[in-house]
């Protein structure tokens, strides 16, 4: 497995320089959250990742989870490391003092959660899981379900999960069938089985708070009949629930979590929110949900990078075609190879223009969560809106191809799994399917964000962009970054205007559109984020640092993103806009014969 | 898993229609090669495939195989498929007669590997890994090597390995450390550690036939100084010779075949062919087996196609944008939505170009192996070498793509290994790294085979695509496909130029531009084998056909590839064209702080 380091400079750059922190932590009034407080929490939250999780990573690919009879035991190692976590306070970095949390942004938690993320994913989606459990009881929950269940739940001795997918639905929750019906104490029988519920089960900790999607009787059908409901695994009187782990299965990775299958026999539930409202009070935080997978496609460019880079400068093959470059050695080590170099920076250009998205994306969920400004606040919520589609399906599609480019730079090795390669392709693997899939992400950017909000949505970030491009048009190193981006941001108008008047003709152009679209869209953030990290590098620069090597290549990873990555969109336009006809004309029968 | 069903029609369509089956064994003297017997040997070889090896394909996934005290076990029924295999004469099928062989051409057993390849691709690696060893054997054994190794090859009662790769070097072989040393009976003792020796060791065969590259003593430094040795596992008088497997790999995938470490420790070996002249004697047919790698994408496209394919004609989600398809009922079957669609149509249209592709160069390899004919062998020849490194690198990366649709079309479900489309990716991903990295294939395009011959290879074959542009540009049918296809045809050698003065100022833009320009190439190429598909398809249906929906289906997918996926030869050019300077400008130490 590669050594994961935590790459904190990097952070620190983005967090402190590209995206100013103090000013916006003093902005939202997070006046504790210094400088020297983060640099502070990531120097422990790196330590703890590096050391603790990270040697767990390939531990839980190997031995994966293990059920019999309904208990679920996790890989070794992983509840000890748990219960330091625990210990640590660090699931309470984040969350509200009122219930024993430490109060800091949200997006101080995101760096610790990248951190963990990286080290060792699986492990990372125990306690992860616990946030939508978390959000779902703060926003909807009485004060008693509160005071029941947030403390515990912030203070990591609980965890919790989401449970809404059913055998026969994932994405079309509309059809979902498991019953929930009122008992004489006001609490509710809940019945049905849940499937894919990650961390559903398990050994490292004393109780599971699950948020359970049902419908009453005579609930209207579809999406406007389901109710929310927590139901514990353990009851307030201490009682077990009528909730088993039916099963768990085997996966292509994240093996050292659990995904279980939950059977619900007249369990005891709660009602959270008000009836039938229980999608919309979900929708409230799937943005965080969905950023959170997005993490998954940084991290797994970042961790497959760092095993790559380590390999590449190490193994010998071939010489140069310049010229020997290690004459002494019996080869070139193989990062003197251009394509090895290709592969390499396209993994740095995703896993830290990646981050830069992710961490823009975090300040603005500090905005709208604690903003006290109405109108930044809606607009905050608005481009967080926009962009979460993009991070989570751009950054997963990415994610995986920079995990195969990792696999790839170590040649045959890179398939055998002692080196740990082959699992960041499979672990990642699931970002592109969980938490809605990159087609769904898709259709949720052109379809519901873009085209139904007449453009607006896009016009709002496009607008960022040209006012960076303005801003930077004469500065001499951002120049060519700047003519390619504000070209082509002007083309996502067009573009969207042209598939717009499309589907106003055949409603079916964008569905066909939509995963070429939210390519094409994500190429071009990602180039605005690169672009914005050399702005910030070449302010460095100019300014004087003893780091000019640093700045340095960042400027000439944008440039490579620029020149090599960039160009992508132009495929994905064309692809487009040349219509749905042939995906379309082709008969159901007719596949094949 | 999916259930495999050999897409015979498919074949036939290829192999008769497109490509004149008939005019073409004529030619190279093949009379038994009829078309009612080609077909007749399809039947019986889907029958195989479906029935006795497709059911394997999980199992092998699930069991492995298993090594203990340098004894390897088969997953359960692979050996007894083996003796079935062998009992059904299937080895010989295309192996000469004076060996005991069919004496069918190569191409008849190109179909059958397919159909091996998509039922179970770990299963035919056993007997796939022989035809290296025999057609070692056969072009430089003498008699008596022959004699002895040949025929037992050809019956299939042993198995056949390479053995190249050492734990230090793979792609780069001139840097291999085993040795051989003269023995007094003229016989050589052969000491080294091999490794990603496929079917290096297992429990099918009674006896293994291992070619092994080793250094004699004194000889010349780099890949000019070595040998080719035939190492049998029990020697020609019935003792164990001194080769050992010490361990098998734990691969991300193609579990249910060994990949051995071999060890020779002083195992006795006999030259082949020529001192020192190792290498080139292999290359002489490196091009067959670099085929054979190819096939593999191909092989997952289909396999995963068909699974993908059956399960959107069955899942429910969603209603159609353009109003429900199936009211009657819950949802409608996903296959109605774009985006299902186009991953679909991606998976067939590489899966049934890829096949065009394949069963074309087969009929290269018969030419070069049996044309009476010295110019069209020469043609051939060269033809086959342009096609090979496009076909072997291409070919497999759209399979691992085509593969990752089949996952994302089965959303959730296709993460869970019950399923079996998971394992397709896990399987194709080996053969984007063994026989060469998709990097090696590239660099052997566009360095070797187009820029040493000063375009000389490309233009044979875009003087091909020229031509059937030109006989086809007043077909109202093929009109846009060929316009788009005659406008490529020139901009590939528009752009090789290019390349090639930018080559002639600085030798690494050659390897910055290598996979971008395999790729270009490869949908290039893939699109003139579905204008070609398209012509035929389009010729029966004037001619008059009660298979109207069946080539109409493949102008649709003509269509489709057109217009959705060959706009990406516009990404990899621009990118190529940007050059090599952005992949070199980073120093080594600076890819991390």
């Amino acid at each position: 497995m590669p050594e994961y380091k935590a790459p904190i400079r990097e952070m620190q750059f983005v967090l402190h320089e590209v995206l100013d922190s103090e000013s916006h932590f003093q902005a939202i009034g997070a006046t504790d959250a210094s400088r020297d407080m983060i640099d502070a929490i990531m120097g422990e939250a790196a330590k703890f990742c590096e050391e603790v999780l990270a040697p767990l990573n390939q531990v839980g690919d190997k031995e994966g989870c293990t059920w019999n009879d309904g208990v679920v035991t996790t890989p070794t190692g992983f509840k000890e490391a748990y219960q330091q976590w625990v210990e640590n306070g660090w699931p309470s970095l984040a969350q509200p003092t009122e219930f024993g949390g430490q109060g800091l942004p949200e997006s101080i938690g995101n760096v610790v959660s990248e951190m963990v993320s990286t080290a060792n994913w699986s492990w990372g989606m125990y306690p992860g899981l616990s946030h939508g459990a978390m959000n779902t009881i703060e926003l909807h929950g009485t004060d008693e379900q509160k005071e029941v269940y947030l403390s515990k739940l912030v203070s990591g001795e609980w965890t919790g999960t989401m449970c809404l997918t059913e055998p026969h639905c994932g994405s079309d929750l509309g059809t979902l069938k498991s019953k929930a019906e009122e008992n004489d104490d006001g609490s509710y029988a809940i019945t049905g089985t849940k499937i894919f519920i990650s961390a559903g089960e398990h050994d490292m900790a004393e109780n599971i708070v699950h948020i359970v999607l049902a419908r009453l009787p005579g609930a209207p059908e579809g999406t406007k009949g389901i109710s929310l409901f927590v139901v514990p695994k353990i009851l307030p009187d201490g009682t077990r629930n009528a909730v088993e782990c039916g099963s768990i299965e085997h996966k292509m990775g994240i093996h050292g979590n659990a995904t279980c299958v939950m059977n619900f026999d007249s369990a005891k539930g709660f009602l959270i929110g008000p009836p039938n409202q229980g999608l919309k009070c979900m929708f409230t935080f799937m943005n965080f949900a969905r950023l959170g997978t997005a993490m998954q496609g940084v991290a797994s460019s970042e961790l497959s990078f760092q095993g790559a880079l380590a390999y590449a400068k190490d193994r010998l093959a071939m010489r140069s075609l310049s010229g020997p470059k290690a004459p002494e050695k019996v080869a070139d080590p193989i990062i003197v190879h251009p394509d090895v170099r290709r592969m390499l920076l396209t993994q740095k250009a995703f896993a830290e223009g990646g981050r830069a998205m992710l961490m823009h994306a975090g300040f603005l969920v500090d905005i709208v969560k604690y903003s006290a400004d109405d109108e930044q606040k809606k607009e905050a919520d608005e481009l967080l809106s926009f962009l979460t589609p993009i991070a989570k399906a751009f950054l997963t599609e990415v994610g995986t191809e920079a995990a195969n480019h990792g696999v790839q730079v170590f040649g045959g090795h890179g398939y055998i799994q002692e080196w740990g390669m082959e699992q960041i392709v499979r672990d990642n693997r699931i970002s592109q399917l969980y938490e809605g899939t990159t087609g769904i992400q898709a259709l949720d950017l052109l379809g519901r964000k873009v085209l139904m909000s007449q453009g607006e949505m896009l016009k709002k970030f496009t607008k960022i962009v040209h006012k960076f491009c303005k801003a930077n048009e004469d500065n001499a190193t951002l120049k060519p970054l700047v003519e390619q981006l504000a070209k082509l941001n002007k083309e996502w108008g067009d573009v969207t205007m042209q598939l717009g008047m499309k589907a106003m003709q055949n409603r079916e152009e964008v569905g066909g559109a939509a995963v070429d679209y939210l390519m094409y869209s994500g190429y071009i953030t990602l180039g605005y984020y690169w672009a914005r990290m050399a702005e910030q590098a070449q302010k460095a620069l100019d300014a004087g640092t003893d780091e000019a090597d640093f700045y340095n290549a960042k400027i000439k990873t944008a440039n490579f993103y620029f020149q090599r990555i960039l160009p992508r969109t132009e495929s994905h336009k064309l692809a487009m806009l040349n219509g749905v006809d042939s995906l379309m004309d082709l008969e159901e029968e007719h596949f094949a014969f």
